[in-house]
């Protein structure tokens, strides 16, 4: 039950934390992994749920003990992982227990809205905020279904405030990554809420839509004995958590709205060329998507 | 490299052929994994393909020998796995050489045109065509990628001729399990060519239309990051053998387009419902995308 063996993290000196403790709110599918992540790595961790029995939970074998007004001013870090206005909302009610010196990151989908409202509850504190989405989660939620191995080798996407300077900016980076690094993140990168609304809404936004609307034929009720790994795949995250992603989808409703004008205007070519039977150019377009996920798969040189 | 160990299946007085010998036409990604199974199984594989060096490298460890005009009168079994006009072709050319009593089967991805054709050649020849899809693969292609596991547990899917009678029918398709059962499938479907067509467009074919698309957003290049199992998942079949898959969509079109106006119409419901930022509708259009993912998830009524 110590932070024995986590790493003892750089707070300023005016810190009233103790260093590698964690708050973690909301134990849901992310929250309640990265509380058994930290917990493994031998991390101090502490967490808010709404609901009572979840909490108890958690605290039989993967909590310290809960996240209450007074142990909040003693943790390093505090991860936000429930849905957007919730995690605002309850770092608005909370921003002034937060300790000097301490880390807040969020873990929502979107980071426009998030970001934004976030630094504002930050602007003229001693604790600094830092826009965070793990791209890791699977089709299921709920604490139930939360893992210790959920962020192995996921990427973690971070989003500083763009009026940190140089130097505190990369200092911050590097104790906040130290503090992730334990969680298991395969890689880590460093965008604005603008840059990362626009992939997302293609890489994990868009899939979902497109998931969702695929099993809407009726034969998709008669895929037994009909399908194999392609249908599987395209189907997996159609089964969704409708509340969670309308907020999400709203919150970046410009970017995902592009992204399905243009899958919806790749379809029809296909299906324009198919009405005509035009062989050629049915092949022409197959071709320029097997070439682009060619491309996409190579190494991406900002990699470098 | 004898049949013993296979079974000897039941074939007429007039058989000419080996029990157990099967002939393979292509070895490519299901021809090669279909001679590897049989192989591993104990049965006598002869195989043709377009190009020797393939067929000379399978015969070091996979083949027995050459699938000449000399051999396939001998075989018990004939399975076409090339593209379908080809196969049709071929087995066109190759009619007379069948063995009484013998089955020939195919491996296409459409079954109208296929079986059409295929149960006119056979008409009023002492052997019978049988239509099927092994419903595996991987997005590779080529003898190189084939493995004798592929259709470990699988669907095949089976289209007898309706000419047959009841009782020829039941004797044909237990005696061509019995041979196709050693290679692996999990379950055998027994429908019409209409019926296969009319799902396989969904299941399969409207999967790599869609995968395919997907990665056409100028986003895609940049995933890396970004991504995590829904990108991957949703363009795993992006890249596809494009000749093959133009020819399979264009002989199955009418279904294909079917399903491609009914995943567009669906997808711009999600699109509109965003831009009037209708949180509502959005929400009720996925919530009924989960009820029909779980539903057909569940085990079909049929397969009591």
């Amino acid at each position: 039950m110590s932070a024995a063996g986590a790493p003892a993290g750089r707070t300023p000196e005016t810190a009233t934390c103790i260093p590698g403790r964690i708050g973690v709110v909301g134990l849901g599918l992310i929250g309640g992994s990265f509380a058994r992540a930290w917990h493994e790595a031998g991390f101090e961790v502490f967490a808010w749920n709404r609901t009572r029995d979840i909490l108890d939970l958690a605290r039989i074998d993967v909590v310290d003990g809960e996240l209450t007004d007074d142990v909040l001013p003693t943790c390093e870090l505090v991860v936000l992982t429930t849905y957007p206005e919730h995690s605002v909302q309850w770092l608005r009610d909370r921003a002034h227990l937060v300790s000097p010196g301490a880390l807040v990151i969020d873990a929502c989908g979107v980071k426009r809205t998030v970001c934004d409202q976030c630094w504002e509850i930050a602007a003229g504190r001693p604790w600094t905020f830092v826009g965070a989405h793990p791209m890791a989660g699977t089709q299921h939620s709920g604490y139930a279904r939360s893992r210790a191995d959920m962020f192995q080798g996921a990427p973690m996407v971070l989003c500083p405030s763009p009026d940190l300077k140089d130097l505190d900016r990369l200092e911050l980076l590097s104790r906040l990554v130290g503090l992730l690094r334990p969680v298991g993140f395969g890689r880590f990168s460093v965008t604005t809420p603008e840059e990362h609304d626009r992939l997302i809404a293609h890489t994990s936004q868009l899939a979902h839509v497109v998931s969702n609307a695929y099993v809407k034929s009726p034969a998709a009720q008669e895929h037994r004995g009909y399908s194999a790994g392609s249908w599987r795949d395209l189907t997996r995250v159609a089964d969704l958590n409708a509340p969670m992603w309308t907020e999400l989808f709203l919150e970046n409703r410009d970017n995902l709205v592009a992204e399905l004008e243009l899958v919806i205007g790749h379809l029809s070519e296909y299906r324009d060329a198919l009405q005509d039977a035009d062989a050629e150019r049915l092949e022409r377009l197959l071709q320029e998507g097997t070439d682009l996920k060619r491309r996409a798969d190579l190494p991406h040189p900002k990699e470098a």
